[in-house]
């Protein structure tokens, strides 16, 4: 069945209304009629099942004949702090990561970060991937891509997690399961560092705000390979994956 | 310092001679001047440090002032057999592998993949991206990308491997932490499904090869996406993540 984001809002009794971009892709694309079945999910963690009624040149209309609360979001609340790469590498970090089940991201500016271009054009297109990726791999809630911040601030900002971790490549130690014992925590934020890395003043600057470095093997990775790694690590060791 | 592939071969006592495009590379672009120092890696697991000696117009010598048997390498021999997918997956899942650690690639044909182009220029382009990516990750060997194969013929023939495994949407069972437990085994592949997943009578037969069903959590992952997370899950799971 074809799955389409609804706003919650829209969503009154057992009816609710379809506009925007949807209706073409659902009359013209799909080819989809009266009777037919499609899943809306309203990106706060609720999944319907609606039989078209009327599909008009505007809108589209249907009952909504089931609805049910799925889980295929995690437990753990991940953050993904990442320095803002070149090119298209935050595209797949944040598609991989929304599949692989990050709650949000953060693009975050370090000393080696390079900033290209018009940010609100990044931010726009991210969040459409972020949109698209979510649809893709059945997720309820969308991850949010937030505003671009300084290192430098948001480790001094960081009572919001209950853990964080920096994997530093400079750090020749415990990896990720290393030190993530407990998996009772729920919050949790990885940094991952530009292409260049964090600068020495910047791991330590992390490390004394009480992020814990750790490596990522003796590999040098990508930044998107860090990002995407890290991510899967850290949901293997929270049995999400 | 900059790293370079060379042939074994053309390493001979404490002199060695570079040709090709490197030349190139360390005259123009990198403007490298004679007792300049280089890296070079031999591809089966030695790297060497080089100090340059001449530079000409199709030829580089220098001569070998270290040598060290390095460790980027894992003791996993861990091989990725992808379905084909369409469009460019193949490469983010050759140059995200290589970096984690990746031994060998097998493509291989099921019964979704969709074969599109020319299968001898893709294999060419794929093994050009698992160089490339050994150099930038620091790797000494680099993984081979092997020719393709059938999904029914290379689960027949699986004595090479001591455990396989195969992460199926429809298995919604036990993760590859909870099959993988025995970590002194050294030989391991996994099987990645194409766009359209593995059809039921490919996982069937998988499954009565000894190949082990595997659930990669509720999400649902794109190809590309499942490959690269397994691979980093395995890898942390035996320790070299």
């Amino acid at each position: 069945m074809h799955r389409f984001f609804v706003d919650p809002d829209i969503i009154r009794a057992d009816e609710l209304s379809i506009c925007g971009s949807d209706v073409r892709h659902i009359r013209d694309v799909l080819r989809l009629k009266p009777g037919d079945k499609i899943l809306t999910v309203d990106g706060i963690g609720t999944e319907y099942e609606v039989a078209l009624e009327t599909i008009g040149r505007d809108q589209v209309t249907g009952r909504i004949i089931g609805r049910n609360t799925i889980t295929r979001e995690t437990k753990l609340q991940l953050t993904v702090a990442q320095a803002v790469p070149k090119s298209d590498k935050m595209d797949t970090v944040i598609r991989m990561g929304t599949e692989l089940g990050v709650k949000d991201f953060i693009p975050v500016i370090t000393e080696r970060v390079v900033v290209q271009g018009n940010f609100e054009h990044k931010l726009a297109r991210w969040r459409r991937i972020a949109v698209e990726s979510c649809k893709q791999s059945g997720r309820t809630v969308i991850p949010e891509v937030l505003e671009p911040v300084k290192f430098t601030e948001l480790v001094k900002d960081l009572k919001e997690w209950q853990l964080a971790v920096i994997p530093w490549e400079v750090h020749k130690g415990e990896s990720l399961k290393d030190v993530i014992k407990d998996t009772s925590v729920t919050d949790v934020i990885v940094f991952i560092g530009p292409e260049g890395g964090f600068s020495h003043e910047e791991a330590e600057l992390a490390k004394s705000a009480g992020v814990i470095p750790v490596s990522l093997g003796s590999r040098i990775l990508r930044t998107d390979t860090a990002a995407v790694a890290a991510t899967a690590n850290i949901m293997q060791i929270f049995n999400e994956i």
